[in-house]
């Protein structure tokens, strides 16, 4: 449905053909705007916007070049910027060389953005700048608040340093020379698209091959706030609207569910009697990550609106229906399930 | 003198044309060393080699470009990397953002360097990496040692944060694949060609126009551990031989001066009866920051040997022999000595 705020905008979505990015195109695309995805696909695919309306347009190219970054921004009114190296819980942890290459990625493009002089610049943060010392006990009901990210920082590794360095820079890009943005915290996003990195489709994945025993990562006691992707999307486009003065904003659930219940329920939606195997050694991050969605509630009029049951028969449905069992074979899959 | 490690040797030194680079090149090509000096002048001067002897050769271009980075490596067995965007405490503490594009020069050298595969990378890290309030009470000892930088960090402003980035992503490099590089984290260096933006070239600067009230930033109470430039340039040519794991060392004096002491010493060393003014609104810094130099001294065999008295001599008579009065005014001077 067309909006106000969106119609006629001509808006950048950098990794505009990452699981988040498409659906946030989508949203745009059919709140009016005009849209230039440029991705260089390197975890992205193109075959993400397959459904998206027309009214976009995309540019396969490395925004780590200044020329690149400068020419995106041509004609630009705002900015989403979601390109970033990023992975599941794996990647996170063991290629942190890789993660820390968003440091140039993130000072080129908001550079850019700062010299065509954009009338607002969002940007995909995470959960992960949250101090890691908070998340260990699985036993407190954990609501991470925004200021609870201040000096001392305790980032949950290059991917979260890198996060957390962008907000510095950008909150100090509006100290000094009032340049707008907002960074919009995203915590443990799921749904359609999301690839097997992360942690459900990675479940939904071992259940679609009736997998038994049922492995899941860490003993299962971690707690996460998954939060649907749609309702991020409408986050994300509700801060471009109403904050421009560099603040940082979490979005995500109040919604705190174990892994091991997350496992139970995917088990339960696609018929599997398996029996639970946790595998402690593999990487599990934080063992308690839940967001307060106050601030989000009051300055955004945010509130997410899936509840995790549904949105994960959502999720298990897109799988089933997208994933033919015969289209690769099973060594192949697991092996992509373990290493990704 | 040549040096059996150093002759032949082929190198790197980013941001050559500055005032420790230009001592670092001279004595590298002492040593027996070739030299290649990468810098954009935006704050180096080329005047500042002036009198290197011959062995070396310039390119005047921007290393956050990855082109020129990756050309910049041809040929090159070590690389000391000391091009950032950096000043004094005002520029350091009033220009967060310029000092922020420090993660994208940082990270496209350091890539470049790892696709060339040198034999060793030696970052000009910084005292800023340490956590601030560690360094509040002039009435304590400070001797900050290595292991201080730890989770939770809180580093020096935006500046530091671009360092301490810098030395994790150099760790996760040697972690992850085998990397070699070492941080030297230099602490308040002084000596000829340090420029004015600097407290004590400043002050000295101020004692050569006669200053009276002669003035001081801060209450004059502040510590540093002011470490001579030809001590730094020799333990950055240690640090290259010796180290090789990715780890950070301290290069500092363990004399600890303040202010108003340096500042009563220039007027002695330039025979001017002023009264001293602190003005104490303009930036300072931390308060006490002095390095333990330990590290230094058990894995280099390090030990600075300028004392400071003959240091700040040194800095005097080269500031006046090379500074005449009348090349500029005084108001354009004063000017400098503010805002720079
Ligand atoms: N998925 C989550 O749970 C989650 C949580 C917090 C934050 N985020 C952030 O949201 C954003 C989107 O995440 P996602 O999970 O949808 O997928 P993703 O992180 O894989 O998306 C990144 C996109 O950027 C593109 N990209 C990477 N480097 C690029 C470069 N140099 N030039 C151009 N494009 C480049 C990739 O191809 C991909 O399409 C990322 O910034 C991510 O860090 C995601
Ligand atoms: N002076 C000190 O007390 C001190 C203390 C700690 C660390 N350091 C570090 O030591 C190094 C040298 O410092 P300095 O005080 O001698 O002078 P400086 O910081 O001004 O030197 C930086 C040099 O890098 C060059 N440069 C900047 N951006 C560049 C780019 N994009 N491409 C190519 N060249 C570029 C500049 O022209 C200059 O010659 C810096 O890394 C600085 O952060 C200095």
């Amino acid at each position: 449905m067309r909006q106000a705020f969106w119609d006629g905008k001509r808006v950048l979505v950098t990794g505009g053909c990452s699981f988040i990015g498409s659906h946030l195109v989508e949203y745009l695309i059919e709140a009016g705007a005009t849209v230039r995805v440029v991705d260089d696909l390197s975890s992205g695919k193109l075959s993400n916007l397959d459904d998206a309306p027309a009214g976009w347009e995309f540019v396969h190219a490395d925004l780590r070049d200044p020329q690149v970054a400068a020419s995106a921004m041509d004609g630009i009114e705002i900015v989403f910027h979601l390109a970033a190296v990023h992975g599941g819980r794996g990647f996170i942890d063991l290629h942190q060389t890789a993660c820390s290459s968003n440091f140039v990625l993130d000072g080129v493009v908001s550079q850019a953005a700062m010299g065509a002089g954009v009338d607002n610049f969002v940007y995909a943060s995470s959960g992960c700048v949250y101090p890691v010392e908070l998340q260990g006990d699985v036993t407190e009901e954990v609501r991470l608040t925004e200021p609870q990210v201040g000096p001392p920082y305790e980032a949950d590794g290059l991917y979260g340093w890198a996060k957390l360095m962008m907000e510095l820079r950008l909150a100090a890009m509006h100290a000094e020379a009032g340049f707008p943005s907002v960074s919009c915290r995203l915590f443990t996003v799921y749904g359609e698209r999301c690839p097997e990195s992360h942690a459900l489709t990675a479940m939904v994945g071992r259940a679609f091959l009736r997998q038994a025993p049922f492995e899941i990562w860490g003993d299962g006691t971690q707690v996460r706030n998954w939060t649907y992707v749609t309702d991020i999307v409408r986050g994300l486009a509700l801060a471009a609207e109403h904050v421009r003065d560099g603040s940082a904003i979490n979005l995500g659930t109040e919604e705190g569910i174990q892994v091991h219940e997350a496992a139970q329920l995917i088990l339960d939606i696609t018929g599997l009697d398996s029996r639970i195997k946790p595998l402690p050694d593999m990487p599990t991050g934080p063992y308690n990550r839940v967001a307060s969605a106050a601030m989000a509630r009051e300055r955004l009029g945010w509130v997410p609106e899936m509840p995790f049951h549904t949105g994960l028969k959502r999720l298990a449905n897109w799988y089933f229906e997208t994933r033919s069992k015969d289209s690769m074979s099973s060594a192949e899959f697991a092996d992509k399930l373990i290493t990704r």
